[in-house]
């Protein structure tokens, strides 16, 4: 986010480790902003200055940050979809696997800027997707973006924390989004953000 | 789930009053089994003969108990989706929409019976939803139900819980799965179990 002061982006690596040390040997629930601060060896001002609460602390160290990376274009739809559905299913693997939960209760009490910096960071590669698809002609415009966030993101999500199986099967979940969305009218409750 | 004496009905529907009210004053994180009883009027024990854990007590008390009902056959499989969706969203809306993240971070953390009497439960009604599409010829055979689960829980669990947002689009969702599963050799990653 903005900056890039060599200074700032030492404190933003040792605070990602630091983060991921720590919940690997206390789990997300006992994690503490403290304990973050002391082993990355920085004030917990400098904590406060990028994050507003623990589970954005947590959120940015171990899913993603503000800016979701663009996958390549693929050359389809449904070749891009793919792409993001593995980079969503990579996201919500290692570490993200067993804080994610803690975490979303957290959020779910104290949403926080959550909403605004990660869902928009995640819905902005969405869009940037889709508008290939419609570059293509493959789609007459961009459907409602969280519609589209819903369909990709919501089976990963069921499959790994509540199913709590291995290896979702995203090749077939692509196809089926990317012909869904191909039905005719069927670009969802048109919003026509794009 | 089994029984029906009386009295086990009316400690049934007591505890059900009792964590719904708890909830709705104190909510998730701060609910514990000794209230629920105190409230109820009924010893730890009993409460214990029936859930192993606070998440099973109140997961029961508002999403669903062991068994879920299955709609009755609305005619097609896009509308028995259709109608399998809006009772997903009913179970997830109300006390259930508050109480799910911290219920969730608490199964991740002990799943106990949660996958064999919950899960199983939803699962034995979308198989009975996917034996009348086979039986109608809509679908050569019952498709991977966990594939399945994941279609139609997935996107209202991301639009309720991640995106905060009302009124899931069920209709569009309805057509997407449908129509989806109906893609020649599209019926999942074959279990074939029916």
């Amino acid at each position: 986010m903005a900056g890039g002061r060599p200074r700032e982006s030492r404190v933003d690596h040792a605070l990602t480790a630091a983060t991921r040390e720590l919940l690997a040997e206390t789990g997300y629930a006992k994690l503490t902003v403290d304990a973050v601060a002391a082993r990355a060896g920085v004030g917990k001002a400098a904590i406060y200055r990028r994050f507003a609460t623990k589970q954005e602390l947590v959120f940015s160290a171990v899913v993603h940050g503000v800016s979701v990376e663009v996958p390549p274009d693929a050359g389809s739809l449904e070749a891009d979809l793919l792409a993001v559905l593995r980079d969503i299913v990579t996201s919500l693997s290692g570490p993200a696997l067993t804080a994610i939960p803690g975490l979303l209760a957290d959020v779910s009490v104290d949403p926080g800027r959550f909403e605004e910096i990660f869902i928009a960071g995640e819905q902005a590669c969405l869009r940037a997707v889709l508008g290939r698809a419609v570059s293509r002609g493959e789609l007459p415009e961009v459907p409602d973006v969280d519609v589209v966030h819903a369909l990709l993101l919501g089976p990963v999500f069921v499959w790994l924390f509540l199913l709590r199986r291995e290896e979702p099967p995203v090749e077939l979940w692509a196809s089926f989004v990317a012909s869904s969305l191909r039905l005719p009218g069927n670009s969802g409750p048109s919003v026509g953000s794009a």
